[in-house]
């Protein structure tokens, strides 16, 4: 089989996988938990599942391959950079309005803020997404950044961006667990309900698509070549190896 | 600096962070949780969460980086390949044991086995490390493996590899926090007694373990280099590039 359509293949799974995750998270929440508002009341709540399996997962996942796809490989690298720092910044907005979401439910119901583990390794990811994001713009976007700054984030930007999808995942599997601890339609969740049984299998879908990511990401042969004359700088490595 | 110097450096720190992962633990679960018995009681469970960390995370990373310190490289790949497959054997094992640990104790209680999201990822890493470990042994222990086999095994090997510390992450994370999330010291978990912020501290140190094992695996200038003589087959990526 020819690579690109070992790719395709691959980042056809990666796709399908990333739109169930999609669809679970949604249908979890409208058809179990109540549906969606902006209130804060448990219906705002519903939010922060969606938001933070939407953009932090999905969209994360799809943006950090983006440079992996055959057909960008004859395009500029510059207008691919900006599709991904693009794609990343809608993944961060959507991630931090999934903690507005959080936070106004624990605000309108009196539940203290960042106690779990969940929330803890959560907040440090998003924080971590931020701090990327903006030191990514610094060094590979701005015309002024130096070759030897580029050179230098390179590799910690490349480490960065794995470790933020390992802290994704972390954070996704341990929130759907504590959210089914805490009561899944009104029956015990060791009696594992049909919302449980279709909860688990969300978190299943979300490790699964973060798996094929990587998988991606760890292909040598995948990697866009080193052929563009646009930089003396090598992005090689940029592709999240 | 010198690359090895630096090398060193971080796998210090690595080191460092699994011993603290050890410690916090076994501290937790000895000072919190009544200590360590193998009878079907709490007392058994306790062994859990100690085995699995010791395991899962903190040998099976240091068995994953053993082929990148630079003193090796001048040595035998198939000495450190042996090293490599008996550490993760250990690991495998201590995870077994785990395992037996929680059905046990499960079993003493009438508490159902393999309802949480927890228990479904927890389940998978060690079935995926299982075959893991046996397909290795088969395809780069073996004598009669074919060239064909290895090469074709070999980006396999990589990405399960990688896959297997992300699996491991995310279950230790959701199983601590489900631990703490069904009572900690007596006291509620969103008060955060002293044990919650120590455990959860724990789960911080596991997942930044995690990830300086991730930083070490993704710089290419730490890979053992392909001057081994004693494989017309190329090893190189089985460093989990």
């Amino acid at each position: 089989m020819r690579p690109s359509v070992f790719f395709y293949l691959t980042y056809a799974l990666c796709v399908c996988l990333g739109l169930l995750c999609l669809l679970f998270v949604t249908y979890w929440n409208s058809h179990w938990r109540g549906g969606f508002s902006w209130d804060g009341s448990a219906l705002q709540f519903n939010w922060h599942p969606v938001l933070m399996v939407s953009g932090l997962v999905v969209l994360y996942g799809n943006a950090a391959v983006v440079y992996r796809a055959p057909f960008t490989w004859k395009q500029k690298k510059n207008t691919w950079k900006l599709v991904h720092a693009g794609l990343m910044l809608l993944a961060l907005l959507l991630s931090i309005l999934g903690l507005c979401a959080v936070f106004d439910f624990h605000s309108g119901s009196h539940i203290p803020d960042l106690y779990s583990l969940h929330s803890w390794v959560g907040i440090c990811t998003v924080v971590m997404f931020t701090f990327q994001w903006v030191l990514g713009l610094a060094g590979f976007l701005f015309p002024c950044s130096t070759t030897w700054f580029r050179s230098t984030l390179k590799p910690v930007h490349v480490w960065m961006g794995k470790a933020i999808l390992v802290l994704s995942l972390t954070s996704c599997i341990s929130g759907i667990n504590e959210k089914l601890l805490n009561g899944s339609s009104g029956e015990p969740y060791n009696s594992l309900p049909e919302e449980a049984k279709f909860a688990n299998s969300l978190g299943i879908l979300t490790v699964a698509f973060g798996l094929v990511v990587f998988g991606i990401l760890s292909r040598n042969k995948w990697q866009r070549p080193d052929t563009d004359s646009e930089s003396s700088f090598s992005y090689r490595e940029l592709d999240f190896k």
